[in-house]
């Protein structure tokens, strides 16, 4: 293998990719990343066994090959180096790196050893627009849980229904609902939310169409030169609309930045408390206030203006209210509810594309 | 206790005293900062006993009186309310904190119960201008040590020697000192490293003059309206200067920034050999390189141009090789040596006030 990169592609291509392969692995040779050439392109390359990326850079190759090398110290090694060309040689299992001023050589693992990477051979394809697939990662993703012992809470729905391609997490505390716009192709993805993570870096600011191809156990995302392979979450996911509520029996409209700032200063004196913060919502002062109390530090309550229609309180985690809070967007936000234990919905008030909802905690 | 302050200032003291609140301490009350009225000032201090910080603020005061509350709580409690009055007004030990939007009650603890601050009755007193000192506390603070069983290094030594100002530290390995200019008190102070990183916090981007006030046991510095007293250090601090050397077997100029990029490439392949890289000189090519080896990883060599004089090699760490030159300033920097296990020396090539001293790794 000989050729030659710039260090401006190289530097892009293993930031894409170099993340998959420093998480945490068992095998060690999944902390390196397979580079190699096919025609004139390079391919690099990482897995976890779960999610594989690839990124094809544009280089001059003078002879064919393909190695393995360690993805934390190349990606730093290579962002260190000045702009302008790279000479890439393998001589046996080390690769020569050179630069006008740089001579290094890392020791690789052939690449025969390095794990077949997750490929999806045929299945639908269809695409959608990369900026509204990134705003709706953004708003959706993190209420995904973490919890590996429900597997299906750790995934994010991407379903098509009448027509229109939503996606949906939920830890079954908070859910977060996104309606994507029109799609005509019908699909019911249940897609890994680590994976959606790495998508949303791979995304970054580009304004690409994102093309998607699936089969039954797997799910490709094609981002220019980038491709994102994962397989899908198995298992039912639970008919979250149905918990979407409708109608509220109270309910409070306000500024986004004045109901975030009054929940940011209750949270402080909520910390003994779990972030247990009560919202008090009052139609005749057309005020909301927020309570919390520590035995032992204090107490706070905040007020905001708002508009007000019925009087009622409710007691949720300040920490998913802010959550919901920065996810919702717009200037307004519409928060209502109904008895003390029913879910709570949080919407932009301009716009019903985006439901954020939050269980309330026993008061 | 009843008065009024704003959140400007409010926010402003806290932000210099908490940080020595909330150092880790076994009194509970030490996390707490002390809030007193006197006149039309409100004074708030903290200490954890080796250091006592006490900023004053201008206040409308209705009512005098004491108490102390949770630093922390406090802290992030003023900084996340909205600019603006804010009335104090004491019940028992429940300080109530109110503004148009938010009234909390915080739980204090009584002043009686707060340790006397250290103070200083009576000592020399002195002037010095913030600029030079800030810089010269960010060029040499950071290479004292934090070696608990060798006191005398955790400390910085400020003295005068023919009419002129130095402050040195070391650690053994590596040492900084900066000559601050002519100053006609004679002194001999050793302060611990961590008050005077307190103090640049303190001085921030004041341009005040700071004054400094000493007798045999501590030391008071006044920057505006802050005070910080700490005592200081015990023990003979070593004869730092015959450590310096000012002749060179082999020296180079070089462009500071060029010298760090190679430094910082080459430390990459230095993670397994616990940072040690090996600088060569050659007059001949007018050549610095820095070699590293890591025997699983691979190897690096990274040159620049320099002006050389004397030809030969050096084995060093290249953190401490980074912390001099990102401290040392300046655009073109000289680096000397003899030999292999004799001190080494970094300064501005356009200055000598400041010398920075590494001593190298056997190699």
């Amino acid at each position: 293998m000989k050729l030659q990169v710039t260090q401006e592609n190289l530097n892009r291509a293993l930031g894409s990719v170099a993340k998959v392969a420093n998480s945490r692995n068992t095998l060690p040779i999944l902390a390196n990343v397979l580079m190699k050439t096919s025609n004139n392109r390079l391919s690099l390359s990482a897995t976890n066994l779960d999610i594989g990326i690839t990124h094809y850079i544009g280089s001059k190759v003078s002879e064919e090959g393909s190695i393995t090398v360690p993805a934390r110290l190349m990606q730093d090694f290579v962002g260190s180096l000045p702009e302008g060309v790279i000479n890439l040689e393998l001589q046996d299992t080390k690769l020569k790196v050179t630069t006008d001023q740089y001579k290094s050589v890392v020791n690789g693992i052939v690449a025969d050893d390095f794990p077949v990477m997750p490929a999806i051979s045929s299945g639908k394809s269809w695409k959608v627009s990369g900026a509204t697939l990134k705003k709706g990662l953004q708003q959706v993703v993190f209420a995904a849980s973490n919890d590996e012992t429900r597997p299906v809470l750790t995934g994010v729905l991407l379903t098509t229904q009448d027509g229109v391609l939503s996606m949906a997490a939920t830890d079954s505390y908070r859910l977060a609902e996104k309606k994507l716009g029109e799609n005509k192709e019908d699909v019911n993805l249940l897609i890994p939310a680590t994976a959606l993570q790495d998508l949303l870096r791979i995304i970054g600011d580009s304004d690409d169409m994102v093309t998607i191809t699936h089969d039954d156990q797997q799910v490709l995302f094609q981002v220019g030169d980038i491709e994102l392979v994962t397989r899908l979450v198995d298992g039912k996911y639970p008919d979250y609309r149905k918990l979407i509520p409708s109608s509220f029996a109270t309910q409070a409209t306000l500024k986004r930045s004045d109901f975030i700032n009054v929940t940011k200063v209750s949270s402080l004196f909520a910390r003994e408390s779990a972030g247990s913060v009560t919202i008090e919502l009052d139609e005749a002062t057309g005020k909301l206030s927020i309570r919390s109390v520590a035995s032992q530090l204090g107490e706070n309550t905040a007020t905001a203006e708002a508009n007000i229609k019925g009087t009622g309180s409710i007691t949720l985690n300040s920490r998913y209210l802010l959550d919901g809070l920065n996810a919702v967007g717009g200037e307004e936000v519409t928060f209502g509810f109904n008895g003390k234990l029913e879910a709570t919905l949080l919407h932009d008030s301009a716009s019903k594309d985006y439901s954020h909802i939050i269980m309330p905690l026993k008061s």
